[in-house]
């Protein structure tokens, strides 16, 4: 069973973002540790970055995976054609965010990629990921 | 360590609400799910359910327990005073939701609760309740 | 065939509101008025009254009755609790208003419980409530 | 004592519109129904259905009948020139929808002309006309 | 002569609330303070705090006090049925709120049940209550 | 200690305007109940009338007292130039409302110069000068 | 020089209107004053009245006058219609009301039709027609 | 087959209207290219022009047709009824405008109708009626 | 009898502004075209212009005049100082407008002060004084 | 004569979109009946996809056709950028969609692009790009 | 060439305001600044400041400069009078801002004035007016 | 020192865009300025253009330059992840347009990158580039 996982935008310099949301672990560390937990769950684990949206829409309509965890940082709130990609994928996709977005700006507040998702799972860190991974890994075996 | 996991208004009755949001087990086999998982994690998992808003505060209010799961049902969109007795617990919070409240009703996108908390995770069924466990015990840990 | 009626918050007061936009007859008449015509119309009558959103709720759950009548009062514009609870209601539930919303405060014109009935009766004091029952009654027997 | 029930536009094709919404009967069948029920309430009953606002501003200007009830239909939600015509109406109006308006699209859920009826049922199919009749007899009657 | 203090949600945990909010001082000297500046002015102060918005209403109702300073916390922006009991009282009634609500979020910035009341007072810590204690007295007397 | 009261546009003609929101005292009389009740706090009180958003600016960039009470009348809801002086300013003030402005036109319900002042009063009549002049007594003897 | 007046819906029952709002005359003695005014002003004056925005637009559509002072009435906040054939009339045009729509419910303060014509007089009872014909009458001899 | 083509309100007068948004051609012109393009079509092509919102209707509830083009001019953004009378229709209906009212006022951006149509053409001119010819047509041979 | 016209910021330099709009005559133009017409109608007409708030409210404040017609230019859509000083005025008062305010910027398109108006009229030009001084003149004659 | 067709995002996996919305003939077959239909119109057809907004702007800002038939998909409801480059085209323009965007989710029904195009055409699924081929044909040829 | 330089209300005080929004110098170095910068652009600078939005009419309708920086301060998001007075200015005008309004409070993100001026400059603190100056020489030398 | 110049979408086809909007300059006429400034100013300038977000991300995240001049174009108003990349800049980095955009359509009235840059120059042609290189140089300087 193979897992993607796509960093949206500017995640590959997580370093230098505001550590108050987005905490002080590298990309580097956070692709670790779910490969880590895709062993101890018997998965095999793709993680991938993107700064572009047309990149991002190319890797999700393949069909080369069992299910992804997606992080569409930016474009989260701005992205039909996102949303819209999202809808035709035939595997389980869950949105993950490192921040609590219902807790920041107000254009951070809705997402439109979120309704072409299983669920939505927000504020937690790197664990955002980690859980993501589980509720994929999960609903595929159910 | 001591997990408690609060079911808002309505949860009760879990097996007669519309099963394509809500799933088809009812709230005892979320419960039993919760204790075993919490037996895996090795922490006590003390679950509750209210349909008073006034009963719900006054659970968040004592500090018996050294995190919590939530799941606002229908006071989440509507009840400041849930959100004002999150931001005074002392002790990590991770609200979820069975349903993908993104893809609901206009009235379900928004959360007044969440900001409150360290995080929201909506969408994965009974799933969501387990992941908010981790969550809550791994922050716990951390 | 049983029917159970529901005064929501503030009705036990009815006497003392705004007499042009509730009238002037207390909650014991409109009750005696409803008792009267379930005689007429061969079913039972039970009428209660409550100033608490979670025991409405509670009432509403239960399975012991054939339809309700109910006036959500104040928790029409803003209980997502009480929408929930009336949508997962098995019997045919009718709203009713003794004053028409549509002609009140710009924060009284929208219900957000109404979606989950079967249909609304405003402005037309204790007939409302008679309407209500004839609806409910006729509906059952169609 | 003579009792006017007018339809608006479009209900002249009831038989052919979305029956989830309106239910199977067609409009003679209603008038049928209205004219018994007003024998019944010892009422004259007089019903017509017109597709055009100013034919209905016109029927309603005349002093030609006791009470009235009616149903704006589109024109509900749209027409300003027929709130000012049931404002100045020197008898009792009481407006009424076959479907439940408020479970429709936002366009439909606000009434324009409710304002200036005595009330306004929704969402009970034919008994909504026929609770809309009893409702003015018995107002004129009080 | 007997002045009510109506405490609502959460105001029973005041010292651990933000205090650059809500000051550091606990509920309790808060109502010693009222009664002490009670005695000052020669008025009988009685202080309850709920965390329920029925049990609010139920005391509001009741006609055993001349008069009513209340911080409905929480309820203040989403409570129409405060709003509602509020409109019914016969005694006077001043809002109090400890911190400035129109510098806070959004929806702390506007009060459903304030229309309902004589006046408002915000933002001064304890003194929003010995002042609006003064009022009612004032009011009273006048 | 030297406390000053603002009065902002159109309060010279107190006793011109409708009494129903303003009551029925002129501003002579609200001023020297004022300097009593200063007298009473120990504390000199200075009243000023303008109905000149720039010389009310004028006088509150200036130094020359412990505190201030404001009335900004109709420039409440209007500038950002008041907002943005009373920023600035060292010492505490307090914003009074003679009307209850929560029960006004929709305008008169936002004020855009409150969020710059320790707190706000409103509804109480010459009360809610006199109250205003307390908490800014007090505060600065605190 | 022919000057045309058109009258909107439900001006014919102008004596049953509300008269804070319409005044005490009827419709009748409106136009003779128009036509008395037309004398002095040597002009003829021909007056209409319609309840059907299609018959408005026919007269409108109509090149048979040397001017036009219309009076919407209910049309003016809801008809594209008219403001389109209002566009495309080739004579000067002045929307007049009796009422002063500015201070009226919401929905009538915007005028869909006014941007068509040369200008709106409103408030001013049947002097709105009057100096709407004057102007109408000095725009064209200008 | 027979395919009507409705004008709506206003087009008898084309040639008067803004030739920048509506071209230069008369009905007359349109009507004689659809008839032409009609027979090209092996259809028979039938127009007309009506001011008045209910003779649309009554042309649009009749079985008279096997396809209708209409363009509903100003009714587009302000008529329910017309929406209504459109989802009754049982023949496929294109809606077509002469102007790109995507690039107009903001009132005229929205339409209530086209969600009851196949589809709509706007801003080609002339040719947006020719392509709704050529859709119907198209669209009943398929 | 005596009639003030007050011209409010910026109309002194009429000629500068754009002529589409406001024409090509300049202050002097109207104010003697008005002394002449008062002169006809046997009032005499005092006109004044002023860019300063305080200074119109000063004004309009005096009880030295009968009637007054005011074209408050900029003001018209943001001082709440201004339509409570009109609302304090004992004598009649029509707010007047060169240009057609209903067919400029969105934010011209509603007047703060008209609701405290007798009436307005705009769009007209020279005109929309002239016959504010005719509507004013006639109101204290009837 | 070389007409381009552009194909938006997502575009490329036609046959696995929902296909109530979109039909169910895939990307292939639309661009073969386009070129077939460009040989009957005696131009040349010349289609291509992509997910990229900037390859689209590129693209578009080549002068390389003398027309352009462009469905912008999930571009078109979020795309500044696109409607710059649209606007800034010398070739004529028309926006196509298969689905009634009129009819869809709300965030669907306005298009940032339509208005720096000749024209929209939607609803028609594989006809509304023939159509638009007709169109841009036509409209060079006229 | 000379060039004045407008500070609005409040900026008397600068030295006195947030300093982390507008810097730590005062007004007094600003000026010395840009009359050091005008010697070296060999232009006159005249800076003023002032509380009053009539003197800054005042100022801003006389033609005694070529060119003018301002800084409308509060004014920037409320004046329509200001607006209208830099329409007419026959000079080149360029508008500042000390601080980043972009990033500030909802209301001081919208600018009235703006669009009537040739640009606007903000964020740059001192430099705000610098470049200001500069763009207004050039301008002219252009 | 190195300053980068970056130029966003369609601004490499500035001399085909609206010349009243644009000027008449093209790209290379700007760049050339901008190192001619630079060389003034003894600091390397480097421009480059894209129609590319994630080549914009790209470029942005790299630390090879100084400080930073952008045009984001129409990328401004829509995109989250410029805001993003720019919030993560170490750099100063100040905003510029070539046109005056708070003059322009609504939806270009507002800019989600500002608040991430030290300020924001429009509405200046060729200059607002050429005062956002300055500004940058003198912070950094400073």
């Amino acid at each position: 069973m193979e897992i993607h996982v796509y960093h949206g935008p500017n995640l590959n310099c997580l370093e230098r973002r505001d550590s108050s949301q987005y905490g002080t672990q590298g990309l580097e560390a956070i692709d670790s540790s779910l490969v880590e937990l895709g062993e101890e769950l018997n998965v095999e684990v793709v993680a991938r970055q993107s700064n572009s949206e047309s990149e991002l829409v190319g890797w999700i309509q393949k069909q080369d995976k069992d299910g992804l965890v997606i992080n569409p940082a930016g474009l989260t709130h701005t992205s039909v054609v996102l949303r819209d990609v999202l809808e035709l994928a035939e595997y389980p996709v869950v949105e993950v965010h490192l921040s609590n977005i219902a807790a920041r700006e107000q254009f951070r507040r809705q997402s439109l990629t979120a309704p072409a998702c299983l669920g939505q799972i927000s504020g937690l860190g790197l664990q955002s990921y980690e859980l993501g991974l589980r509720a994929v890994v999960k609903h595929l075996r159910a």
